[in-house]
């Protein structure tokens, strides 16, 4: 089942999108009362999604990121191999937190901005200590994450709390799909569009079977330190591909089953 | 006015602290209702702090910490001047947080794990570019942290979320203290007291002046980035003489005013 929340006139809501395919003009969300944590419970109210503003999916208590888990990104950022730098965590604010279409807005001392789109996991139970064969028993469901990126800052800072932190800087959604099967994230293509100057071009073309940490791994390696949450987002790193965006572009981050991550470029 | 959270056998309440001095023997805890975020209304109930438990005052939305804020501590970890590093963002996530007297839990593969005791800023209304002369406005009182930090971890990993970010490792607290006149936080005594096989000796003996940035210019520097929000929880950077702390110790950080935050240190 597709979740989603919404803002209609009448105020801010969760929804079920219900639908076939990825269009938003043939996708339907029913508003539900609660949250995307239990079976739903209908209003009765719906509208058709392209007519209503579709939020963040989801407001984390927390972001956790896999850094450095593909190789080829490894090697397009750090100029090293993943053998010498292994992944890594980090940890988004909820702050940076937006949803599709709202713009990303880049400070003017923050240089070399570029995106990162990527497979993200919502939590869906408090959990500590998860196997890495146990992640499904914690995992509501899948979203996009774009894990916006000051090259600049991320190197001048050491820590990348600041570089990924701006807000506006972690567009997320636009749904998130809670079947768990309706997904392979072992066999997962993970593209990005950016259009420049009126033109598109698709800048990451990958695979989750390029990660270098599975899902499983990566839930029992955070997990080991970090209690999640229900509604806590992990980040699953990063193909190569990631390029800067500047105030004028769009960057759409796409993955199958999980629908479109648009967001235009804008000055802070 | 001093702010805390305890836990009765009624269940957890915000609460005003009342008294002289700062052993809690002799401060009393009135139940408020709502939060620390407007004028307390007292619900008539009251306790000695000594016969409640003391939680963390705050459960915050975001922990922002600077690291590399005090030349000397810069040095003893880093082997480096201040010049060369200078102050860098990190995010705790805020399931690290715990109160006082609760244990520090050390994983076995955090190893090396460090007390840092610090002046916490905790944030009083939403705010966005906040000019360095104008934190006043936003901050609304001050506590303790002990930001906790296997050293090992924060070298391997490069990125300091998971050596700083484990369940426990974040002590917060007694109390907030809102008024910000009672406190010369440009001039405030910073000490963390270690109790290590039944001896106590005193390891952090220093003093907020010696911050290189000051209170304004860090909420000036966050700020630029991101936003905060009420509850936000800012720690200012540690001083010199951070050292080891293993299952068995006891740690306590005291501040004039603030109180003494101390917890005694576990396996996990």
């Amino acid at each position: 089942m597709r979740y989603g929340r919404i803002a209609t006139p009448e105020g801010m809501c969760f929804c079920v999108i219900e639908g076939e395919g990825e269009d938003p003009a043939q996708l339907t969300a029913r508003q539900i009362e609660g949250t995307p944590f239990t079976e739903p419970a209908f209003t009765g109210k719906e509208w058709p999604l392209s007519e209503v503003r579709v939020l963040a999916p989801m407001l984390p208590s927390k972001i956790v990121a896999i850094g450095r888990n593909y190789a080829d990104h490894v090697a397009e950022v750090f100029k090293k191999s993943a053998e010498s730098l292994p992944p890594t965590l980090f940890i988004k604010p909820p702050t940076a937190v937006i949803g599709p279409e709202q713009p990303i807005r880049i400070p003017d001392f923050a240089t070399n901005v570029e995106f990162e789109g990527e497979l993200a996991l919502v939590i869906g139970r408090p959990c500590k200590n998860v196997a890495a064969d146990q992640w499904r028993q914690v995992v509501r469901g899948y979203t996009i994450v774009n894990d916006v990126s000051s090259r600049d800052l991320q190197f001048s800072d050491g820590q990348w709390a600041r570089a990924k932190g701006i807000d506006t800087f972690c567009p997320l959604g636009p749904w998130i799909e809670t079947d768990l099967d309706a997904i392979d994230v072992e066999d997962l293509p993970i593209k990005a569009h950016l259009t420049h100057e009126g033109s598109t071009q698709i800048k990451q073309d990958s695979n989750s079977q390029q990660m270098i940490m599975s899902i499983g791994e990566i839930i029992e390696f955070i997990t080991a330190s970090m209690t999640l949450l229900p509604g806590d987002v992990i980040c699953t790193g990063s193909p190569a591909g990631t390029e800067e965006m500047v105030p004028g572009d769009v960057i759409e981050v796409e993955i199958p089953g999980l629908g479109r991550l648009r967001n235009p470029v804008a000055r802070a």
